[in-house]
């Protein structure tokens, strides 16, 4: 019976593993190139770079050190560096058929062959997924992803006993550390996992390894609860919205992408691209909509913000799903700024299709959109506004999703606005040097927990100076918002809005955000409804994280000249110097700030017991690990409070030609002509006209009728919210 | 006898007056620029635009409102959109001959005309030099200049009779007041009377008016020791310096251009443009020179940084030079990135050398470069010192010249450093929104001459806490600065040496700064020596205006993190806040930072008397009109004192890669050798080797012949420096 067995897992292994290449790209993909190559392109160009960059290494000594270093330091890069190089050089061996190459890559293979069996923890490693060969396991994982598809490549050249070598020495130690020693952490669902399945899934196919591959598709317990399927299951809503935000689908995409693309060779029966309805296209479809005008992803939960669309994991996701969803010529913007391709046949497909386009559109296509979190889609979302087109784009974010794991912030009801391509209103993402050394060795600065996940960093209400959830992530992780209604279906009135009632135990937040198109104005409108509700009385901070120059204001304030203290002393207040303070009137409060070449106002309802504060980043932060950047908070205080906001983007400034046009808020008055359980009711006299805007509180259902008093006369509209603007409802 | 004058005159008047247009250009231009317009091209384009500008006014009722409002305000800027349409307008007739252009420009003439004789001072006037169309005269200067050449376009299209009515009403008011009410401002040698000048000139141009020429060429007493060419022999030092700085020869340069180019075709045989062995083409080449990489003026005396070479002005006088000075391709570069040029033979002929060019280069061909100050090249100077080409260029500027009149500032011996486009040592520039109503009605704000002004906002010495000269203008507009030497045409060893005893009463100040290009480093090394020599204890505080993040210090340092107080009281110190200080110890101090994605350090010598500050501008700055900008100053105290500096320019940083290359100084030890009346000697040890850094204090006459001991050895050099690196002379 047991000779059986292993009889027919040898069967197995042969009819499934036999063809080598086939994790990265397969020997038809090898002829595709190859005939791409012919052509002068993008391809072309994109090979040269890469055999340059390989070439000066062909017959050097290549250094494996013994692993010291963290981020930054020499051995960690020298190690990525050797990754990269040998991903590289198999690829060239594939291309060139030039056995130099894939001798580079074997003699390395066989340094690690001999340095993995010795290694022990990362002397570096801080973390509770500690690395071998860096000091965090994520890093272990990248190394086994690229080498797993290098080894691939050269599979053929090297003889059996190599081989074997190379899979007990190099692999299955780390293979091994993964699936044996951070068991817990390799069976997550996470960001980390799907690299960590990714590299023992791509080992397992380019090693003839089914049990590696078997672990890395359905966790260790072979139960599906984890793995690389459930990762794909749970870590995207129904709409494909990555919930560790913009910034973290551009680094798993690419995990998600290159194991699945050598699935797809190697078992294309399970249809992995097309799970969940192609989930992973949507994956990164929505992630491009996720980003500013310059390609950077949208900042929100922990980000870099200068990670941007053309970076190495999206040049690599784009090029495979050209090749499994088909040709898509809205990807050809990104692929333009992206300027290369990957040297597979999905590379050698976008440069032909770049070079065959005439006028491709300078900007990717966005558009007004939303989306769910959560695997099931019913985790609350993030919604984005948007009107404009080109360099025109405005886009105003509003965020009411679930937490998004480790990386997420304290963030509920948030806003971002962004404007012709510049932040205007930011979420300041994370603070991290991501591969400085002397900067905490590359990891995630204190201050990144600190402050930026703090509530107090966003553009949302802060109570009694404590962030949501009170900070707790695990409590945080439990809930979510709840979408009451929305329409990005009419151009002239977007709008969103959501309530929470868990980030605080006694208060309710309930934020609507409408954006305006008016008949008479070039650029939308945002009003900004916030409402509090408590039985008990309270603080409320509602900040907004303008990046510009202050321009101007309606009120007199008090400024810190000689001296300067925080604005308090947790959850964030403490790295916030306090730059003025004022105490509003009973009036319209207005402040202008000139972003770029355009003025930006905020118009606010105040009553004499509203406080304004001008903040600035800097307190402290010994080792300046934050920017300086400003801030501009409305404080009210009270049981049930409303904050009417309108967000003006206004005029131009012409610097070579010194000329302001347009460089006044035209927002005269706002008054709240209703705010009780039923309705909010505000009245904003812009441009010598009136707006009104109305929602109802209760009833959002979309077919309700409504009657409501407005300035003594009946006012009739269907649905949550209506919008009135020189006596015609805008529409 | 009295008669013969009269007829003398009257034929004078007709035999030089008699041509129109003749002040922005001829008959014959015109035929030019139109045989230019029957090709596709940049003249084309441009003449579109100016035609779309004027275009939507025709027919229209334009404006000519009572004068009420500052800078950025209503009055003033219809008035400065009057007379751009005016000029563009009377263009329009000329190139297309359609009355209608004409007749636009002749009913606003009609409307100065009746406006003009009924003007008061401005009630927004501040300044001494008060205007009537607008808050200060030199706005109504602009006026002048461009209805001056807009009146000439139209002159045979008005009637004789409408000219009188013009001259009279819409000029000679303007022209009086500038000649009479304001005579002493119009006598000026400064940018305003170069201004005011050109006003007159090309009025008196274009009306036949010699008397107004007249006046304009030599002075209201027409003695010539005022007037425009006592301003071309005054303003500029034989090299073409421009005594108030790069931003303001931008500015100036119109109204040299404009009204010699109306002298040049008006009276060929003045030949203004070759006066002074073509003073006014050096203007303009070594303007371009005084910007980065981004066509930025560099922004030393009062500027404002957003201003480029794109700017109007350059546009103008690229097109005038190219017609006069013929053609030159190094500025095609600069007239491919106005991407616009006139509508006049100059700029039809930029525009056809721009289509028949292939290849032009990206940047301007900067080099090394000196300019000597003062308009006998005796009053010191600026020193530009280069390397890099293209993208890769690195220059110090070392600024020994005279104040600069009123826009000057207190900055003797000031360095400043851009690499690769940018800015890493700065000058703030001047403190202004010019044009923006809001920030003090567009004009320059207090904190320009409290803050920006002042020694302390530079990256030069401050004894005690006081500005150069006490920030006197009267008196620092004296003295200037002594070059020592220098040498630039050795690429690997660019030095500047210069010194000044006048700054302050008791102390010297002598610097020198080298570039050094050693062979081992991609990068230039920037040291720098500077020697305050007194009989009296002092406090010398030396700032660097690092643009960038803090990346680490070799020092530890207290961080003023719960609240900040100010550095000083006075002369500027009193718009910092000091956000850490560090006493400094017998040794190596190290700071580096990173900009953009390089990194810099400065290592200084420095003994336990040696204090440093990080400090943050915006104390005492209540209406938010200064950058919160960072600066490291590093504070000795004593008699005589050395600083010695390098500054490094190192490694990179990859924000798509995540990878840090050379982010570390390799830098080891700075030691002084020798340090006394004859030498300075410093070692600097370096990359594991060592470089000796010498100078003579006294002699430094190029011949001299020196013999010193170095590290118990002999050295021998010829000439005021030697540089040693790796027991190599440097060269």
């Amino acid at each position: 019976m047991k000779r059986y067995t292993i009889l027919a897992l040898v069967f197995f292994y042969t009819s499934l593993f036999a063809q080598h290449p086939i994790a990265y790209l397969t020997k038809a993909d090898v002829g595709v190139v190859k005939t791409g190559l012919t052509r002068e392109g993008l391809l072309k160009a994109s090979f040269r770079d890469v055999k340059q960059s390989v070439d000066k290494w062909i017959g050097k000594d290549i250094d494996v050190p013994i692993p010291k270093d963290p981020a930054g330091g020499y051995t960690h890069e020298q190690h990525k560096a050797n990754y990269i190089l040998m991903f590289n050089s198999s690829l060239m061996y594939q291309l060139s058929g030039d056995t130099k190459y894939a001798l580079l890559v074997k003699k390395l293979f066989l340094k690690y062959a001999a340095l993995n069996p010795t290694l022990q923890n990362h002397p570096q490693a801080t973390s509770s997924s500690p690395g071998r060969i860096f000091w965090q396991a994520l890093n272990d994982a990248n190394w086994l992803v690229y080498t797993g598809l290098a080894f691939d490549c050269i599979h053929d050249y090297l003889t059996p006993a190599e081989r074997q070598l190379i899979a007990d020495g190099a692999f299955k130690p780390e293979v091994d550390f993964f699936t044996i020693n951070l068991k817990d952490w390799f069976n997550l669902i996470h960001n980390h996992a799907v690299w960590a399945c990714a590299g023992v899934g791509i080992v397992g196919i380019a090693t003839d390894n089914a049990h590696y591959l078997d672990m890395a598709l359905h966790g260790t317990a072979l139960d599906d609860k984890t793995g690389f399927l459930a990762n794909i299951d749970g870590l995207f809503s129904p709409d494909g919205y990555y919930t560790e935000g913009p910034y973290y689908v551009r680094y798993a995409i690419l995990p998600f992408y290159l194991f699945a693309n050598a699935l797809n060779n190697q078992q294309p029966t399970l249809k992995v691209f097309q799970r969940r309805n192609n989930v992973l296209q949507k994956a990164l479809v929505n992630g491009l909509q996720q980003t500013n005008l310059n390609g950077g992803f949208y900042s929100y939960n922990d980000a870099l913000k200068e990670k941007s669309f053309i970076s190495n994991e999206i040049v690599e996701a784009l090029s495979i799903a050209w090749k499994v969803y088909g040709a898509d010529s809205s990807l050809l913007p990104v692929a333009k700024q992206q300027n290369r391709v990957t040297l597979s046949k999905g590379g050698a497909d976008v440069a032909l299709a770049l070079a065959m386009s005439k006028n491709i559109a300078a900007f990717y296509p966005y558009k007004p959109i939303s989306f769910t979190d959560g695997a099931k889609g019913n985790e609350g979302g993030v919604s984005i506004l948007r009107t404009g087109g080109s360099e025109q784009l405005t886009s105003l974010i509003f965020k009411y999703s679930a937490h998004g794991l480790s990386h997420g912030h304290y963030d509920k009801l948030n806003i971002i606005l962004y404007d012709g391509g510049n932040e205007i209103l930011q979420d300041y993402g994370a603070a991290r040097f991501i591969g400085i050394e002397q900067k905490y060795g590359g990891r995630y600065l204190p201050e990144s927990k600190n402050y930026a996940a703090q509530t107090i960093a966003h553009n949302t209400v802060v109570v009694d100076e404590t962030s949501h959830y009170n900070g707790k992530e695990d409590l945080s992780q439990k809930y979510h918002p709840e979408k009451l209604f929305s329409n990005s279906s009419n151009g002239k009135v977007q709008v969103i809005s959501a309530i929470d009632d868990k980030a605080y135990g006694d208060v309710t937040l309930h934020r609507t955000v409408w954006m305006l198109q008016l008949p008479d104005a070039s650029k939308p409108l945002t009003v900004d409804f916030f409402r509090l509700l408590s039985s008990k009385q309270h603080q409320y901070d509602l900040p907004f994280q303008y990046l510009g120059t202050v321009i101007n204001t309606s009120f007199k304030y008090q400024a810190f000249t000689n001296s300067q203290t925080t604005l308090g002393a947790k959850s964030g207040y403490q790295f916030l110097w306090k730059e003025a303070s004022a105490k509003a009137s009973n009036a319209l409060t207005q402040f202008t700030f000139l972003n770029n070449k355009t003025y930006y106002t905020i118009s606010s309802y105040t009553d004499d017991s509203t406080n304004l504060f001008f903040t600035r980043l800097g307190a402290n932060d010994p080792n300046f690990n934050l920017r300086r950047d400003p801030a501009y908070v409305i404080r009210k205080k009270g049981a049930n409070q409303t904050f009417v906001n309108v967000v003006e983007i206004h005029g131009s400034y012409d610097t070579n030609n010194e000329v302001s046009v347009n460089a006044y808020s035209k927002v005269e008055n706002i008054t709240i002509l209703r705010d009780d359980e039923a309705y909010l009711i505000a009245q904003i006299s812009i441009n010598k006209k009136l707006l009104v805007v109305a929602q109802s509180n209760k009833n959002v259902a979309a077919n309700t009728k409504h009657t409501v008093k407005i300035n003594g006369t009946d006012a009739h509209w269907v649905g949550p919210y209506t919008v009135i603007y020189d006596h015609q409802i805008l529409q």
